[in-house]
C-alpha cells in the first residue's frame, strides 16, 4: 500500500469506488461535528459575540494560508471566499488595469465555460476596445503578441484532465509582457504546484474538489505578492476596506490580500473548509503526484485492453495529464450511469466523455480493477442500453 | 403576550436579553440537524449524486420563493446566493443598462459603506463618464434629475434606523424616469414589504440579520418580473446560464431569476437558511410591525425617562423607523461592553452609537424593562469607566 492512501479518514458510502473527486471531493470522517461546532457554540452560544471571540472573522485568510501551503503560496498571498466565477473576475478586473494599453484577454477556446462567460462578461461592462481572444489549447503561445494584456488558463482541462506545462507557459508570457492568471479548480490538491516558482501573478481556483471542502464551498484567490499593493479590486465589498468597522463612506483597500475579500463571508462553509484542508497536512505532493500517475497510467493501460470501444480523450503522456483520465464513447451517459448503478462513480460532461477523478488519497490499484472489470461488463454486455441508463435526467 | 412571540423556536443563550438580531439573527433550535443531514446524508452519503437526488440545484430558487413571500414577490422573483455586495453589484450593472443616457447614480450619502464602496468600484470599470452622487437622505428627491438613472437606497439606516417611505421615494424615483434599487438588508424580516406594491425594478438583502440564516448566510437579489428577460447578468457564472450542463462556451443567460446566479452555490449555509426562513411561515408581518412599534416606543420613552444621557439617534416618529432603536453617547462603545457583560447584547456603531434590534419573535416587554434597568445602572454608576470596557478591542 502506497503512503498516501487513506480512505478510513473519508466517509465514502461502504462499497463505493468513488472515482469524482475531481468534482465534488468527500467529506473527512466526522466534519460535521465541526459545523455543529459553529452553529451551536459560536453562532448560538456566542451570537454576534462569535464575530470577536471565534475566528470567523479571520477564517478566510487563515483558510487562505492553508490553501497556500498546499500550492506553494508565500502566507499572506491567498484569501478565501465567494466562488471561482466571482474570484475570477476580481482577477481578471485587477490584471488588465496593469497593462492599460493592450486590449486582448487571451483564452482556451475549450476553458471552462464559466472563465471564458465572465471574462466576456466583464469586457461587455467595459466600453472599451477590450475582446477575448480563445484559440486552441496549442495555439496559446503562438497568438501572444503586443496587444495580449493578459492569459487566462485553466491548468487542467476539466473535461479531458489535459495539463497545461504551467511553468513554461508562465515564462512565455512574460516574456511577451503579458499578465497571466492561473484558474487552478481541477489541480489544487491534484499535482505538485508551487507558485513561488510558476511565478504568476493571479491564481484563483475552488475546493470543493481535490480539496473536499464540500458543496459550494468558498473558492480562493491568490495575487502576487509585489502586485498586492498596486492592484485595486473592483468589487469593493466593505471587508476588502483596510478598516471595515470604520464604516467611512470612502474606500480605501486593505494593504493586504483581505482587499479581494468582498462581502460578509459564509462562516460555516469555511470553517469545514479549514478542516477538510487539514488532511493534506503532511502530504507529499511529489508522492501523490507519483501514485495519481501510476493509477492513471494503469487505468488507461487496463481500458485500452479490456474496453476498446472506449477512446482515450486525455493526453497519453502522463506529464501532459493532471488528476484524471476521460474516455469518450457515443453512448458514454448511459455507460457513466451503468457504471454508477454498480457502485462505481465518476460522472460525465457533455457530448460524450466519462471522466474518472484519480485521487490516490482514497482510490487504489484494486479500485482501478475493479472499475475496469465492470467497465468492461457493461460494455460486452452492451448493458448501457437500458432505458433507466439511456433516459435518466441529465444533471451534473 | 403578544402572538408573534416565539423565543421557544430560538437558540439563545439563557438569561441572554439579545438585542443585536439586527446584526445577526439567532439560530432556530436544533438546525444543526440541517447542516447534519446534508453533510452524512447527502453529501457523505451520495457524494456527486447529491447534485441530482437532494435539492442542492434548485436550492437558490426554492429559498428564493421563500424569501418572496416574506417580502411580497412574485413566484420566480428572487434568488438566493453570494453575498449582498455582490448581489448590490449584480442590480446596479443590470440597472444602468436600462437607461443608456443618463449617467447618475444616485444614493443616500449615509447609506452602508459597501453600497457605496460597490458602485463605486463598479463606475470605475465603466471607462464613462457615470459618477455617483452621494446626497443627504433628506435630499434624494430633490436631487432627482434628467441625467439620474438609478437610485440606490437602504430602506432602514444600519446605524439609525431611520426609514424611507419606499412607496413614495420609488415613485418619486419612476415620475422622474429614474430605476430603483432597494437594499433591504435591514428590513427582509422586520417590517411589512410588498414588492408587488412597492414595484421597484431590484432589490438586493441579506439573510443573517431578521431572516435569521447564520453568519454569512446567501444573500438574495429580486428583479421585477417584467424585466428579468430585458436585463443581461455582468457577472456570468455557469449556473447564470440556461443550460449549465451543455457546457457550450457561449453565455446564453437563464430566461428565469436564475440568469442571476453566479457559481456552485453554498449548499450547506443555503439548507440552513431555508430551514431558518420556516420560522416565518404564518407569521402576519402588520402584527409583528405592531409589536416592534410597541417595545420600540415603549424602549425610547423609558430611555428617555430613566437614561437622559443617551440621546436619541432613531426617528421618534415610529412611522419613520424601522425595527431598530438607536442612541447616541460620547462613551458609547463602553457603555455597550458594560451591558454586554450584563447579558444585555447589542452593539456599537462608530463614531459613538449604540443599537438595539428590537425582534418580537424573542423580546418583550420585559426585556425591555430589565435593558433600560440595567442601562440605568451603568450610566448612573459610571460603570463604564472601567478600563475593561473602554479598552476592549474594537471588532463588531
Amino acid at each position: 500500500m502506497n503512503s498516501i492512501y487513506r480512505k478510513a479518514l473519508f466517509n465514502i458510502p461502504p462499497g463505493m469506488i468513488y472515482l469524482d473527486g475531481n468534482s465534488l471531493g468527500p467529506p473527512v470522517k466526522e466534519i460535521e461535528s465541526i459545523s455543529n461546532k459553529v452553529i451551536v457554540e459560536e453562532w448560538g452560544g456566542k451570537l454576534i459575540k462569535g464575530w470577536n471571540e471565534s475566528n470567523w472573522m479571520e477564517q478566510p485568510l487563515t483558510v487562505g494560508n492553508k490553501i497556500a501551503n498546499i500550492i506553494g503560496g508565500d502566507k499572506g498571498s491567498i484569501v478565501a471566499g465567494d466562488t471561482l466565477s466571482i474570484k475570477t473576475y476580481q482577477a481578471l478586473a485587477a490584471a488588465i488595469k496593469l497593462k492599460p494599453k493592450r486590449n486582448i484577454i487571451l483564452t482556451d477556446i475549450d476553458n471552462f465555460p464559466s472563465d471564458i462567460y465572465i471574462a466576456e462578461g466583464l469586457i461587455d461592462s467595459l466600453n472599451s476596445n477590450f475582446e477575448l481572444q480563445k484559440v486552441k489549447k496549442e495555439n496559446i503561445i503562438s497568438s501572444l503578441n503586443e496587444n495580449v494584456n493578459v492569459v487566462l488558463l485553466t491548468h487542467v482541462n476539466y473535461r479531458t484532465g489535459a495539463m497545461f506545462d504551467i511553468e513554461k507557459v508562465t515564462k512565455k508570457v512574460h516574456e511577451n509582457g503579458s499578465t497571466m492568471i492561473w484558474d487552478l479548480a481541477h489541480s489544487a490538491g491534484a499535482v505538485p504546484l508551487d507558485l513561488k516558482v510558476i511565478n504568476c501573478e493571479f491564481a484563483v481556483g475552488c475546493t470543493y474538489k481535490f480539496l473536499n471542502g464540500g458543496p459550494g464551498s468558498p473558492a480562493f484567490i491568490y495575487v502576487r505578492p509585489d502586485l498586492i499593493k498596486k492592484c485595486y479590486p473592483i468589487l469593493r465589498g466593505w471587508l476588502g476596506h483596510k478598516a471595515p468597522f470604520d464604516f467611512t463612506n470612502t474606500f480605501e483597500k486593505s494593504a493586504s490580500i483581505e482587499m479581494m475579500r468582498v462581502g460578509t463571508p459564509p462562516v460555516i462553509q469555511t470553517a469545514i473548509l479549514e478542516k477538510a484542508l487539514d488532511i493534506f497536512q503532511g502530504i507529499n505532493f511529489n508522492e501523490l503526484r507519483e501514485e495519481s500517475i501510476k493509477l492513471s497510467d494503469f487505468l488507461i493501460k487496463m481500458v485500452e485492453q479490456k474496453c476498446p470501444d472506449l477512446h482515450l480523450e486525455s493526453p497519453i503522456n502522463s506529464s501532459d495529464r493532471g488528476s484524471q483520465v476521460s474516455f469518450s464513447h457515443p453512448s458514454g451517459y448511459a455507460i457513466m450511469q451503468a457504471l454508477i448503478d454498480r457502485n462505481i462513480v465518476g460522472d460525465f460532461r457533455a457530448p460524450n466523455i466519462i471522466r474518472f477523478g484519480i485521487t490516490p488519497l482514497y482510490i487504489n490499484e484494486d479500485d482501478i480493477i475493479q472499475t475496469v472489470k465492470v467497465l468492461r461488463e457493461i460494455l460486452s454486455n452492451r448493458l448501457w442500453e437500458n432505458p433507466i441508463y439511456m433516459n435518466r435526467k441529465k444533471v451534473t
